[in-house]
């Protein structure tokens, strides 16, 4: 059973003597039939908890720079009714009793902690997003990876690999981007895909089967029939290591008129001459230009538009290739992603 | 000063004894110099505070049905290095402690709560969101609506109408969606725009002042010059009560080949047959259509796709006018908004 938490916060223009606020609120408290214990806190304001029936637990601090919050934690079948009516209880008498002085009130979301479901997946960048996902559709552990694939109601199926997010069936917008957004015409051509048309597979270089098997079955509106057959008119699907592979096609002198490489994103980590996720990233890199047609495109995920310093090292890296390239990019709002993402084209000097 | 607020949470397959965990913690708590209360919970599990230097709060339960839950709270100004150290070596015991015993760790970003400039934007469907928030650009009460306009590192400015997120500098998604998204051909067409081109204007009749100042200071990427003059070559900015100036144009027999509604969002509240912006709703939208030219167009917002009671109560309301009409709606993805948005076209049959 999941435990709801709520929160309720009031900033204040000056700071406020707890003796003002906290006897105005003890009646709320007692009301509820919640047992109280306050805390010492070696002058670091006022703290008290409040235990009540059925698990709940409240939590009120002054603390003397001018904040008050307050925290609410029931279990999930609790009666949610009589809970709001405990906290706009509490929210109308410090309204009064902090009357003049409150420059903002704010009261979040309940954060649902330990669902059956898990709504919280946060951005590249490091932030708070809950998804409206109802339903885990699918879930199996790889030999390389965590693969989920989660019921957003409106994004569709979103596949989630070693808790990211990495292609939902509304996102089209990543797959547009990552071939040139309706600039290129692929009749004819030789197109070699790294990582697969499912969304990419994040920080391995093996199509992961398993990734195939959810994907054929969870995300048709995204993958549509091709992962049925691994080969198909004129297409070929090869579960195995890109880097062997590169390396026989550059040593055949085998060349293609678009590499597009949907691996991995950029690595978050800046320490790239340390982490083995930038080597192999430089690996692949390095392996794809050189079977690029003189003529050809390459065309990758970059990352999130606010992870500066990780995309600059990659375009570092595009400068230290054994042929040198030339770079552009674009931000793309990918609908599941919650977040501005960057994708790049390169070609040969 | 703000307060961080971290939380770490383990969901287990099998409910667990708190003598088999809580003591292999203690000394985790004890090296911090934290002082413990254990209350008393009637049965609802184990459930002890720690106090610690600094104002610092961790909170560690033991739910009875299979969850252990750890909430850490602490000043902003606080060693975040020694906090991060602190729930890595929980987390690390906790892992050795439930060994076989977990399905899921969950160790979310942490809430930052009372800070200066608030990141927490709820969506219209009610989920917790953080945004990359690092500046108010304007704040200004208004007589109609708080107004703000915000920094997103991403999406540019954005401006929020009594906490709701309206429009930001990236979301030219937005304005082409209720403009039909470049299926039409404006040259020389009377167009109607109810609420302007600054975002609209929430549940108010009024074009607001203060939101055309903060605007044109601050969204220049989305107005442009547009709202420097009130009188253009093609165009003039009326402020003031749109009711009476539709009523007038009824009157007069005038007819429009785009009106375009970007008032308000549809209300989310399901009573419409008491709530008064619903009557306001149906009000405008029953004049709009009546100085809608017979091959004219009606464009405008729906509300988040997940509300879909206040979307077909909306739809219902369109089948009630004096004229009578078809519509139809698409759904499109504005960046900011962190949620995929229904537009709608009306016309009369």
């Amino acid at each position: 059973m999941a435990v709801r938490h709520y929160t309720l916060d009031f900033n204040l223009s000056t700071p406020v003597d707890s003796a003002s606020v906290v006897p105005g609120l003890l009646s709320v408290f007692h009301e509820q039939e919640l047992t109280e214990t306050v805390h010492d806190t070696n002058g670091h304001g006022y703290l008290a908890t409040f235990v009540g029936k059925n698990g709940r637990l409240v939590i009120l601090r002054v603390h003397s720079h001018g904040l008050v919050t307050i925290d609410l934690q029931c279990h999930e079948g609790d009666n949610f009714a009589q809970l709001d009516n405990l906290l706009n209880a509490l929210e109308k008498k410090l309204k009064v009793l902090l009357s003049g002085n409150i420059t903002r009130i704010k009261r979040l979301p309940a954060l649902v902690r330990g669902a059956k479901v898990d709504r919280y997946w946060p951005t590249a960048d490091g932030r708070l997003v809950e998804y409206d996902i109802d339903e885990v559709v699918y879930e199996e552990d790889s030999a390389y990876q965590n693969i989920k694939i989660l019921h957003s109601r409106q994004y569709g199926n979103i596949l989630v690999l070693d808790g990211d997010v990495n292609l939902a069936e509304s996102d089209l917008a990543y797959t547009q981007a990552i071939t040139g957004n309706g600039r290129e015409n692929y009749a004819g051509k030789e197109v070699l895909i790294l990582g697969g048309g499912d969304g990419g597979i994040l920080a391995d270089i093996y199509i992961d089967q398993k990734v195939i098997d959810g994907c054929k079955m969870h995300m048709r509106r995204t993958c549509g029939n091709t992962l049925d057959n691994l080969r198909g008119d004129c297409y070929q699907i090869l579960i195995q290591d890109c880097v062997p592979l590169l390396k026989k096609y550059v040593q055949e002198g085998r060349t293609f008129d678009y590499v597009i490489n949907d691996l991995t994103a950029i690595p978050i980590s800046t320490a790239p001459e340390e982490d083995s996720t930038w080597e192999f990233l430089r690996l692949i890199l390095d392996l794809s230009i050189r079977v690029l047609h003189p003529e050809g495109k390459y065309f990758t995920q970059g990352n999130s538009v606010n992870l500066k310093e990780a995309l600059s090292l990659y375009e570092e890296q595009l400068g230290r290739l054994s042929c040198p390239v030339d770079f552009c990019k674009e931000v793309v709002c990918v609908p599941s992603y919650l977040e501005q993402w960057v994708f790049y084209t390169a070609w040969k000097k």
